[in-house]
């Protein structure tokens, strides 16, 4: 497994994978690697000659009160872990590297960043689009790999790669859960013992949540006001937002409209707070039609 | 020659140039071609195993008051001249194959996009950024060819390549003149006789400003003042802009600074409108020292 930390050498070698007809899949990451980031690596591995990763903590992406400087770092682990899935590449730069002078250009998505995730945290998209345009500029992938957890960012991505013609396919894949249905996460190391246990309130509510949304007289509002109960169940979580919007497109929907006759592709999104901690987690619905 | 309408038959031709082996020269124009496009379709062809070259007005790059629905177009003539000139592939889509759907994503390139025609033409260079990264990633060149006479959009896309890390040399090439000095332009169509004749004005001020540059005591403010009376002597000329910045950054210069002492590169951009036609121009001086 090569490990590069420039630019250039990771060129020399995408050239030379290139010149040979070779396809490549891409799985970009922030590193601190678990089992979610794992399926990403092998199945880049099965459907690809040549499966490369990279780990860059993106500051571009950060709020001034986030928490880039504590992000989990664990090169020597993550390595190892790449290793096994046979990763061929692991592209590893510094900041200086990715940004050797104040970058003057970004790319930006509108509507779809402007709920969710966007909402609270403005730029955040601005820094994903910009970081992942100059990766699959370096990297040149055939197909890249993006988790659905993150589903507002491969919406994102998504969007950005048609309205860019970006010469990529973006596969979408599973979130990978605890035995108890948490979703992975590199920021689930901050949860303490009783916010650990808690966490799972996210995962149990969109398990539930099918059922709600199939009740024949119930209202988007009504069907909410369901799910922040449900949160509000778990002591130390505090809500940021619970969404029920059309999925890609993340447009929101009437409140007084009835679940049941929505007959489109829907996502429930949720995120919560644990203290410091700030988990996601969503689920796809294919209709609300019962 | 090869002449595309669609992204699919553009991509089947980049794939087998590239599977090949094969660089690729790109010269994006919005048509209506003239021998200043002419040598930039020669210098591709020379420099490059195959030369492709774009055809699209985009209506992204217009204001809302702007020329898009006047801007001359000549699809045959240009067809020509592509094919005097050697060129392997044409590719002219229409706004429907470029744009299918309401495009969210936008390249936006801050800082050097905010003077010159990006001050008098908000939304501008958002809108070539944009479409330069689309035929980037679509026709995926080696080396691209972009005029100087275009100065600013020339900054612009060396900052956004440099930025976002795209595989692709830009060749900075030389403005082409009519006899009388005239910078080549497909709005110089526009021109009665008599703006044509009172034309020249922008290239006798930029060929006599480097006199005046030289004057050991002259400031940027003073140097500006001269080349305002210039221009004012034309008597349908109306300055929209004359600006002494650095090169490539396009950043400002105080005013009371000695041009003298500027021991930099330095752009002096003109813009002058005739009735409804604006017409830009510019020189670059390696260094304003005698």
């Amino acid at each position: 497994m090569n490990v590069y930390r420039t630019k250039a050498e990771l060129k020399a070698f995408v050239a030379s994978t290139r010149a040979g007809g070779k396809t490549i899949g891409f799985v970009p990451t922030m590193g601190y690697l678990h089992e979610g980031h794992a399926s990403l690596l092998r199945q880049a591995r099965s459907e690809n000659d040549i499966a490369v990763l990279s780990i860059f903590v993106n500051p571009l992406q950060f709020g001034p009160n986030e928490d880039l400087d504590r992000y989990p770092r664990d090169e020597e682990r993550d390595l190892a872990l790449a290793r096994e899935c046979g990763i061929d590449a692991v592209f590893m730069p510094s900041v200086q590297e990715m940004y050797p002078q104040q970058p003057l250009t970004s790319v930006i998505v509108h509507q779809i960043t402007g709920r969710l995730c966007g909402a609270s945290r403005p730029g955040h998209f601005d820094g994903v689009g910009t970081v992942v345009s100059k990766l699959f500029h370096l990297v040149m992938p055939d197909r890249a790999y993006f988790g659905l957890k993150d589903a507002q960012q491969l919406a994102v991505i998504q969007q950005m790669v048609d309205d860019l013609n970006f010469a990529v396919d973006i596969v979408p894949c599973p979130i990978v859960r605890e035995p108890d249905g948490l979703a992975l996460s590199s920021r689930n190391v901050y949860l303490s013992a009783l916010q650990r246990q808690q966490a799972v309130v996210l995962s149990r509510t969109l398990a539930e949540a099918e059922q709600w949304l199939h009740r024949p007289e119930i209202t988007v509002e009504q069907f909410l006001k369901l799910i922040v109960e449900r949160i509000q169940t778990a002591k130390e979580a505090e809500l940021d937002y619970a969404e029920l919007l059309r999925y890609p497109s993340l447009q929101p929907l009437e409140p007084q409209q009835k679940t049941a006759e929505l007959g489109e592709k829907l996502i429930l999104a949720l995120a919560v707070k644990f203290g410091a901690t700030r988990l996601i987690d969503n689920r796809i619905f294919e209709s609300a039609e019962g």
